[in-house]
């Protein structure tokens, strides 16, 4: 299936991964997978060379059973995705510990963080509030195994996790794909970054009054996707002790020359907002 | 990932499959994989379950373990994906001989209908009649694993092969989709269909004058995305002695209920090949 490999051998891998998607309508054909390119895609802007993916079923013991597998090989970071949620066939987090050896115990980081999410929700309307908010949806959401830490996901309830076993680095992922984008990008990006010496983080901010977070997603939504897959679009509704705002974040990883895509994205993302009524009030720029 | 696999269950499984996949561009993000939706699906439509996809680079160590994981798990089907092509980095017929023990040995079928197909193409002005039309890639293409069978690739060059090993079937295919759809339906379905009872073969057929095979080739080729995966579209050009013309089969496996589907796909083909100006003169109705 390869006719030209020249982009990969161009790439000086020195680290390797691997990808592992957990999901029975993958296997079947009902949803076509978007993680396992989008992650090569990433991993391999930072020069990290994947060397295998694999999909299994929501399953505990197949579960378990290729994490000892991957394990053995040794890569040097694995990238989980699926199988988070608070439904009884979302069982990744007890595959994982059963693999690993471990039991599975509440994270307090994960419990302040569907609490939050509880109160900003209740705050908006979505529910009542109710005593007993830690059911036991939540509470799988917040169950991680022990010894591992809690990864918060901006995007979404269910956290990811960092497993560290000898010198692999396991992060488990949701499957939905703005939430595994956002903990990648918010977490593991930069892990890679730090790791991977070469690539530099360059990002453009700036302050949006005028446009609702709801308001914009659509079209952002869409501008994402047509757009370079390395370039991350974040929104975060703020509040400075007057008002509400929104603070828009573009951001990637690359080399030098990527700086100029990630300007690009943000002058797009700039029309877009000021079309739909929105007024640019403050710049906020960095780069890392 | 999984919400809901009502559809999942919904299967009566009796027999299992794993899809490997073989391609640097697909772990490195270059080009989104299509084949395991694809063929998930079919499998699914037999009543296939399938457990696992793996991924991996054209890399003739790496096919031979994985080879040597999957016989060890004992799947009853096993469908690769990619590498069989002529150039150096199409590797994939000498990792499953590795990985089988076997020794590569040229195929006199292969041979056969690689000669046909240069022979097509000398008349049809392709390029210029050569000795040694046997070149170093043709033989490349025309070499299996000892013992095994190879399989007529009606819609490209390198053909696929069947592997028994045990009680788990091996059939190696190439990547490209059009090529890896065209040997599955010809010579992978039928077989699925003898073993997994229940599901039939639907096809509708009529011959056709005024519209080549490649003028009719991107709507009929657009139109296949577009409807159920399990339908396939197929021309061949023939000669009565008198002229050239063309015959198109529509075809699917599935339930009885499926007939409709196939059928109201086969009306779409009629009335996109009536526009370009193709006159349909003969019906040839199967069902097996």
């Amino acid at each position: 299936m390869s006719r030209n490999n020249i982009h990969v051998q161009s790439i000086k891998a020195t680290h390797k991964a691997e990808i592992l998607l957990v999901g029975n309508e993958l296997l079947c054909g009902k949803i076509k997978d978007a993680n396992a390119h989008w992650l090569g895609k990433q991993l391999g802007s930072f020069g990290v060379s994947v060397t295998r993916v694999t999909i299994i079923r929501d399953d505990v013991q197949e579960i378990a059973t290729v994490i000892k597998e991957i394990v053995a090989r040794h890569p040097d970071y694995v990238i989980s995705s699926g199988g988070l949620g608070p439904t009884f066939d979302d069982v990744t987090m007890q595959g994982m510990a059963d693999g690993f050896g471990k039991k599975l115990v509440l994270d307090q980081n994960a419990i302040e963080w569907l609490k939050d999410r509880y109160e900003t929700q209740v705050r908006a309307g979505v529910f009542k509030r109710q005593d007993g908010w830690l059911n036991e949806s939540r509470k799988k959401m917040a169950c991680i195994p022990e010894g591992s830490t809690a990864l918060h996901n901006s995007a979404g309830a269910a956290p990811g996790v960092l497993i560290e076993t000898g010198t692999t680095r396991f992060f488990v992922l949701p499957g939905v794909p703005r939430e595994l984008q956002a903990i990648f990008s918010e977490h593991v990006a930069p892990i890679l970054q730090r790791e991977n010496p070469g690539v530099r983080f360059h990002e453009f901010g700036f302050r949006l009054d005028g446009v609702g977070e709801s308001a914009m997603a659509e079209k952002i939504n869409a501008l994402m996707k047509e757009v370079d897959e390395r370039v991350w679009i974040k929104s975060h509704a703020k509040h400075d002790g007057k008002t509400y705002y929104v603070e828009m974040h573009i951001s990637g990883y690359g080399d030098a020359t990527f700086r100029k895509v990630v300007e690009e994205v943000t002058g797009r993302v700039r029309r877009i907002l000021v079309d739909l009524g929105g007024r640019i009030t403050d710049i906020v720029e960095q780069e890392k």
